[in-house]
């Protein structure tokens, strides 16, 4: 049978960690927008922070117990990280400039996204498992 | 001065989209996980249906009075797709593969990513512009 208080308190994880991941994006996307940094450099820091974070979080597997590491990846990993980290922004800003004719600016976003977050998400991987 | 009102509203907004955004990339790769389809797929499905969704959200602008049109964004845009799509898992899939030694689908996770998500938010961007 499901044990309903352990289903509630994974969903509170999830639902926490998703609303202060999606406030941390709004509020980074509002308040460096205003300072003119382009969109999508903002985009990219918050989804190689996110990979990075990932990768740590991915690592701490072995350091921590069954329960409490079940619980993080719940509230840091499918919260926090899936609603901080966003993959439909990024493909707008690719689509948007693509659409503005600057294709060599699409191209750069892609590129430097996959392989940033690739890179981010090992350096986090591999500090976690220093 | 600012209005709290309406910044509670939009906050309120942001919330209870990504809240609901998490609960159902959470529950599509629980339920679907069983079923045995590879993580990597699902969480692509997942991020096409996302571009599709912000292509038509975009195209909606004309269509709708600015309050409506602001509010839908920041409930649906910033809240539901920005949390229920995800960047950091896609990446982890893809360097998941790659560690593995299964370079050949590590590229074709983000080659199909890249090339669904464009296709897709196009899709819905005419859709909604049609």
């Amino acid at each position: 049978m499901f044990d309903l208080s352990t289903i509630a308190i994974d969903l509170f994880l999830v639902a926490l960690g998703s609303i202060l991941g999606a406030f941390l994006r709004f509020e980074i996307l509002n308040t460096f927008n205003y300072k003119k940094i382009s969109k999508h450099w903002l985009i990219f820091t918050i989804n190689i922070i996110s990979c990075f974070l990932l990768g740590l979080l991915v690592a701490l597997d072995k350091r921590l117990t069954t329960l409490v590491y079940s619980q993080l990846l719940l509230f840091i990993g499918v919260g926090f990280l899936g609603s901080f980290s966003t993959f439909s922004s990024f493909i707008w800003e690719v689509f948007d400039h693509w659409k503005n004719d600057d294709k060599s600016q699409s191209l750069l976003i892609i590129a430097s996204s996959i392989l940033g977050g690739f890179v981010f998400l090992l350096f986090g991987y591999h500090l976690g498992n220093g």
